[in-house]
């Protein structure tokens, strides 16, 4: 079974490791986002590829969910010394090798997408992880500062890691979407898809994003195939991160079939929200997407095992409909 | 008083410590050796100007005479793990941050000058630390590698570090020197100098190197104030280093006398033997060079003191001559 997944970083990450425990013969292709990508102190750095590709080949610092495992913060100290920041982005010693291989070999004039694949010949995350696009779209959000009631257009990161979207996010944009091509490879994987999934991953800056590289969206929809999403609601929160933060940006209501109705069901077939949503299913199911109300938290490997093999069992029900 | 020093790495270092000691109320100019700078992993190298930096700045790890001091490598294992070289090269996580800073400035359009001034606004090293071009210049030597008998022109560093010089150097060309000028405020600093000295640095790729930007030589044989240096060869051996494997490529005998014939009485007035080369002194006399033998191993602050102020004594001597 061909699987292609839309992967933002810790959410879709878990997930993968679930999926991959749930159908361990799948051939997987992940496309990731880069709209989250920076660059910081001269380097390129992919957070939600490398949070995937970290997690999958068993080098992420499980506890925080990003970052290296046995990680170091001796560069950044120095960076600081020499008053050089950002300081609020926490890079370790061991995460810069990957910025700094992947910055040589962009600057020698390789794609992303090849970075990508050089860099996983080494961590082997057992799934192929390309790149949405190779070109530059980076997320900026517009927000009014409170101290100074200063209308700014910051990088998603800034408003995601140093101000933790503390204050409201007024607009979203993948800037450079418009522009940007999908990576070799992304198409061909959607069109060969038997199943596409959308991980509880942030349905605004991580999904949203990767659907706004003209022609990922279409082509999934014309796939064919069962395309099966999981809420990152839960309640009427965010299972993890501050999602609903930029779903108000969107005019979308923070709950679980509202994101529902965001994807719409010219794209989505199927929906699953956790069991304390189970009211939803059938305000979901009347935007004409199959819904089911199963257990979303992710709390450990076997738990995101479960939520994939519900996944694929739904996709499974779309499909046989 | 205002000296101008003359400085490759660790030799020079060092003296530069006794000196600072031994002329507290100095105003030091130090013009180092970029001859030996390196690109690795995409980012800018400069062993000699940061020993310098490190050592007058507290920040050098002792032992060894480079890098930092409290310093781990876990970056460059993971470079290693993605198979990314060389790893002859020992690039501390606490020493990256200093080549990430320096690389970024360079990308923004400062010259080596200003990024060193900026640097060194850190570690405040005592001293005014002046590359001694802002041009790329890089030695490189040829050698005959011994298993295929194959000639090849290589990176001083590969020859240093890697070879440890284990080859005969053939040739030593600093590329690039003879286009390149010397960074803002060399030339003043050599004019405005009271004395001039060479610490005991390599003859061939440190100081020489410095000497090879055209205008640099020029400038300290003109300046009218003493000119006085220190042997790097004790016996028929180099106190630390290699020197004697490339001086043997400039047609130079590995003495303590044929170094100052090599710089010669134009650029030199005094020359600093150790005592067991007292027999030599009169040699290099002859050569129209005012010469000491005074005890010249560096093996603590004390003695490299010792050796500083014995060269301002020469330096006065040639001054009432």
């Amino acid at each position: 079974m061909r699987i292609v997944v839309l992967a933002g970083g810790i959410g879709g990450a878990r997930f993968l490791r679930g999926l991959q425990q749930a159908s361990p013969d799948a051939d997987i292709t992940v496309i990731g986002n880069t709209g989250d990508d920076i660059h910081l102190f001269g380097l390129k750095v992919c957070p939600d590829l490398d949070t995937v590709m970290y997690t999958l080949g068993g080098g992420i610092n499980e506890e925080q969910g990003w970052g290296r495992t046995d990680e170091t913060f001796h560069l950044k100290e120095e960076l600081a010394a020499y008053g050089v920041g950002p300081e609020w982005f926490g890079l370790g010693d061991r995460d810069f090798a990957t910025h700094i291989v992947r910055t040589q070999m962009l600057s020698a004039g390789f794609p992303l997408s090849a970075v990508t694949e050089a860099l996983c010949d080494r961590w082997k995350p057992g799934v192929r992880l390309i790149p949405m696009s190779d070109d530059r779209v980076e997320t900026h959000v517009a927000v009014t500062l409170p101290d100074s009631g200063e209308r700014k257009v910051i990088h998603f990161q800034e408003y995601w890691v140093r101000l933790r979207a503390s204050v409201a996010a007024e607009a979203v944009v993948p800037v450079g979407a418009e522009q940007s091509k999908p990576a070799p490879g992304v198409l061909e994987a959607i069109a060969e898809a038997d199943v596409i999934l959308f991980p509880p991953s942030n349905p605004v800056v991580s999904v949203g994003t990767i659907l706004a590289v003209p022609g990922i969206r279409e082509a999934i929809a014309e796939a064919g195939v069962p395309v099966v999403g999981l809420s990152p609601i839960v309640g009427d929160a965010p299972v993890r991160g501050m999602a609903d933060k930029v779903l108000a940006a969107v005019g979308v209501e923070s709950s679980a079939a509202a994101v529902a109705e965001h994807y719409g069901s010219g794209l989505l077939d199927g929906w699953l929200v956790d069991t304390v949503d189970a009211s939803t299913v059938e305000r979901v199911e009347a935007a004409g997407i199959r819904c089911r109300a199963v257990p979303l938290m992710m709390s450990d490997l076997d738990a995101a095992a479960r939520m994939a093999a519900e996944a694929l069992t739904l996709a499974e029900e779309v499909r046989g409909a």
